[in-house]
Formats: structure tokens, C-alpha cells, sequence
């Protein structure tokens, strides 16, 4: 039977980091490198700490979201393999909803809507496998954990890291 | 532990059949009682094979649902004593994301965005108990089942059938 995989959005498939620095430069003027971000809380990313929140509500955040390098080739490659299941934490920001819907429309044509799901908690998700930057997801999943780099788990290493989509490859092939 | 239940949306908390019977008269000028209904698959609800597809792009039809008798009172009863995650299948139609999402904030006020997820196929779904009305979605669920009565699953006896909220109570206070 073939496993399943459920794969998040946001830090894992869709560059968070490069759309949220680019808009906060956009909005507040000021350019902040993603390798300063190494380390800190998701809270700190920059100075004004209400801006993520403020720009989730806008039009085109989510849906202008760019692409993760290697992400479309790799999940395709996998979708070979396993059954996938593209599974973002979209409930708390109702205006992504339709816009992520979109975005993997536009960028994930392949993927089935049988196989989307926007949730809030993840615990309740039973796929074999997840591949998540959140250890708030991976610690209360049942199944087995793949942990994408990202600048606020770089202190947490009780999960399998994986630093991009060709390490994600190689880990699945080596028969994880 | 808690035990945590997975409950449908569309024909369990909310009546899909009323509504879409209202819809269809007015668009339609046709007035069909849900009794006539019984034994027929959701293909042939109505004359118009199209007519439900065509509603579920308007907007309004998911916002403005009614509600199920007894089941904000059932759902609320329930959730003192088990985890309740509402999970509907609504990636099939990327117009009813935001008002679904709105419909429960409006009439379930008390169910966190935590619990909230919106899927395709709910097989990845893994709750102690399941309360759907669909086959499709019971016969895959790994936990315990509850077939929510409806004019498409009368013939089907594989699941504990339920015709209302009230006998959901009893059957969870016997300890099913």
C-alpha cells in the first residue's frame, strides 16, 4: 500500500521568509537579510511585531507567495511514490483560505483538492509521514517527522532536519 | 485523554437539503418536498443535474445555510466532554472556503479556528469518531462511525445510523 506524506505550505513549499521581508521593505522602508533571522522567534522576525498579522489580511499576500526552490519538482517526484497531501494551518488567517487555494492551483496543478487540507491543529492529521518547519506540528504527530530548516527551529534537533527539497529526496529514498 | 470526534458540516450541522431545495424553487420555480428524496442518489435531487454545482458558485448558498435542529445545543453538549473538530470537504468547492469559515464563526462561535478543517478526501482524517452522512467518507474512517440519516444513505446499514442530534446524545452517553 502506498504511504502518505502531508506537506505544509508556508516555510516548507511557499517562501514565507522572502514574501513577508519583501512586503515589510515594501511597507516600512526597511531591508532585513533572511540570514539575520537565524535563531529567532517567529515573533522577532521584525521590529514591528503586528506587521505578519497585518499583511496576512491583505490582498495578494498568500496568493503572491513565491515558490520554495525545488518544491514543485520534488513533490511531483514523491507523488510518484506516495499518496500526498498538501496540509497548511489556513484557519487562522481566514483571508487565505480562497488566496492559498489559488496559489496551489496556479502552482501545484497536480495536486488533487481530494488532497488538500486547511486546518488549524494538526494532531488529528494520520498520514505516515510529515514534512514541516513547525515543531508545534511535528511534536504531536503520530506518524514519522521531517523537520524543514528554518530560521526559528534552528535550536530544536529532535527531529529529522532536512535544509531544502533535494534533502528531502535523498531522505526518502534512503528508505526513511 | 479526551476522545476527539470529527464532525461534518453539510448534512449534519448544517441542512444542505433545505437549502438547496429553497435555492432550486426560486431559481427554478419548483417546489420539491425533502421527503420525495429519500432512496435517491445526490445526482438526481433535483431535475437540473447542474442546478447544485451552479449554487455552490453563488454567493450566499454555504453562508447562509440553515442550521441543523439541536445542533449547536448537541455540539456544544459534546464538546465539555470530547475534543470536536468540525471537517468538511470543502476543497471541491473553492468558492465555499470564506463562507463556510464565516458560517462557523457566525453559528459556532465556541469552536476554536484550532478545530476547524477543511478538506478533500477524509481518509487522512484521524479523530476516535466520525459523524458524517456520507459512505464515502465513513467506510475509509480508521475510529469509530456514525451515519447521519439522509435521503442518500437510507439504503446503507454498514454504519451505527443516527436520524437526528438527540439520538447522537444518547448514543454517546451509552457509551458507544
Amino acid at each position: 500500500m502506498r504511504k502518505s506524506i502531508a506537506i505544509d505550505m508556508d516555510g516548507v513549499i511557499a517562501d514565507e521568509v522572502v514574501q513577508l521581508l519583501t512586503w515589510y521593505e515594501r511597507h516600512y522602508g526597511l531591508k532585513i537579510h533572511p540570514n539575520e533571522l537565524s535563531g529567532r522567534s517567529e515573533d522577532e522576525v521584525v521590529p514591528e511585531k503586528d506587521a505578519y498579522t497585518k499583511f496576512t489580511k491583505m490582498a495578494g499576500f498568500f496568493r503572491t507567495m513565491p515558490l520554495m526552490p525545488g518544491a514543485v519538482e520534488s513533490v511531483k517526484k514523491l507523488s510518484a511514490q506516495y499518496d500526498i497531501y498538501i496540509v497548511s494551518a489556513a484557519m487562522q488567517y481566514p483571508h487565505s483560505l480562497s488566496e492559498k487555494r489559488e496559489w496551489l492551483g496556479a502552482n501545484f496543478p497536480f495536486i488533487s483538492w481530494r488532497n488538500i487540507i486547511f486546518c488549524g491543529d494538526k494532531s488529528i492529521i494520520g498520514t505516515d509521514y510529515m514534512i514541516d518547519d513547525h515543531i508545534k506540528n511535528l511534536d504531536y504527530f503520530k506518524g514519522k517527522t521531517i523537520m524543514f530548516h528554518a530560521f526559528h527551529n534552528v535550536n530544536h534537533n529532535h527531529h529529522t532536519r532536512v535544509n531544502n527539497w533535494d534533502e528531502v529526496l535523498t531522505l526518502m529514498d534512503s528508505g526513511f
